[in-house]
């Protein structure tokens, strides 16, 4: 995927809030540094269960932005908290979801059932929704070929983005992560978000955009995954490299 | 080569003028700007074929100077000037000057012949200078098991750094030369140098060390490349990644 290169990457700021009064709080410091996306990372909320509930906030949520948000449900197998829904009833949530205003993006997970992330996808498509299809990995950086069969699988089940994020083991799988970046940017007719995650991998969350990932999460209150960095020092590092360069 | 990380990227800058008059003018703009090495670009230089009026001149800017001098005498099939010297005179003035106190490397080209690189790579080993055995290609960047051959060439001459100066054509051409840099540096037992030439490529000059690129050049009075950038913006931009990250 070429020629966004200018508008890349956005960078997102989670918000990891358990209760109404800590996700507002964490949302008025996180408008402070004026993410270009804010993700609300409902596996955090103790009332995830009450779609009414989550409906509302939301809604509260955008009387204070125009910031794009991201809702995500990250599950615990692949870094997320515990939570008081099951798996079908997440789907539900997410379709119920696709009809709100608030909402910019929906991520869900490819490891998920095709059944599943066919349900979601139909709905995030036909409410302009944007999917971001993810892969985590908290151990290790795979193999590439299985980083490019992740991404393509994302891009084949109807994805809008294609999101990687996998741990290091040395700096090798970090400068790996990155090559299979700029691998599966070309191959890929939609964007790709990569990290490579911890404090080896905290490089890519600066340069990964050289190598075709649209979207850099960084820390606004609270980390949600390790390595995050805060925003305006990346924002600044990320803009002095591009102001030298047509990249 | 790992390791070295938290003391690269150095940034050198070229002196291209032709007088004496115009390289001391250079050197004292070039020294404002503090960079961490100054290339003496003397394919520029008027009286190269006076050998007693470089060694005189070279002395005078180390007089002004701490800063380690890089001297190089580019041919004009790899982007340098006419010079008024053969090539045999070229391996004489080298082997002289490795004895010269201002200076601490030497580049010189791997197209040589291996008898000519064996000369200057005694000499430089002899009286302790830094050879840098350099490959430029104006025209593309050619495949990578071609840039892996050359840099191991470099190592197997005996250098001290392999550089490697080459244009894309494509994005592809760039991000390639980027991974290169990568496979390289985990190969070599000695650094690398690369950059991707020209405005396209001008971002490697900027994110090339995150891939084991040793030293960037950057401009300080005239460019002595296409894509060179100014030091200090360049500096700054390197310095703010850097501050973010471990690596």
């Amino acid at each position: 995927m070429e020629d966004i290169s200018k508008n890349i990457p956005q960078i997102c700021v989670p918000i990891t809030g358990v209760s109404e009064a800590e996700i507002m709080e964490q949302l008025a410091i996180v408008l402070t540094v004026q993410p270009d996306i804010i993700e609300w990372r409902a596996d955090f909320f103790e009332a995830l269960d009450d779609t009414a509930c989550v409906d509302i906030l939301l809604s509260k949520m955008a009387e204070q932005t125009k910031v794009p948000i991201l809702f995500t449900v990250r599950s615990e197998k692949e870094g997320g908290q515990a939570i008081s829904i099951s798996d079908d009833e997440v789907v539900s949530l997410l379709v119920h979801l696709s009809k709100h205003k608030a909402l910019t993006y929906i991520d869900y997970e490819i490891a998920n059932t095709e059944d599943a992330i066919g349900l979601v996808q139909e709905a995030c498509a036909k409410h302009g929704k944007l999917l971001i299809l993810s892969h985590h990995n908290f151990t290790e950086t795979p193999d590439t070929a299985i980083l490019v069969e992740k991404a393509q699988q994302a891009e084949k089940y109807g994805a809008d983005f294609a999101k990687l994020a996998v741990m290091p083991q040395s700096r090798k799988d970090v400068t790996r992560l990155l090559h299979a970046t700029s691998q599966i940017d070309e191959l890929l007719h939609i964007p790709v978000i990569t990290m490579s995650m911890g404090e080896l991998g905290a490089i890519t969350r600066v340069v990964g955009w050289v190598h075709g990932s649209a979207i850099t999460f960084a820390v606004g209150v609270e980390a949600s995954a390790p390595g995050q960095i805060a925003v305006q020092p990346l924002r600044e590092a990320i803009e002095a490299t591009k102001a030298l360069t047509t990249w």
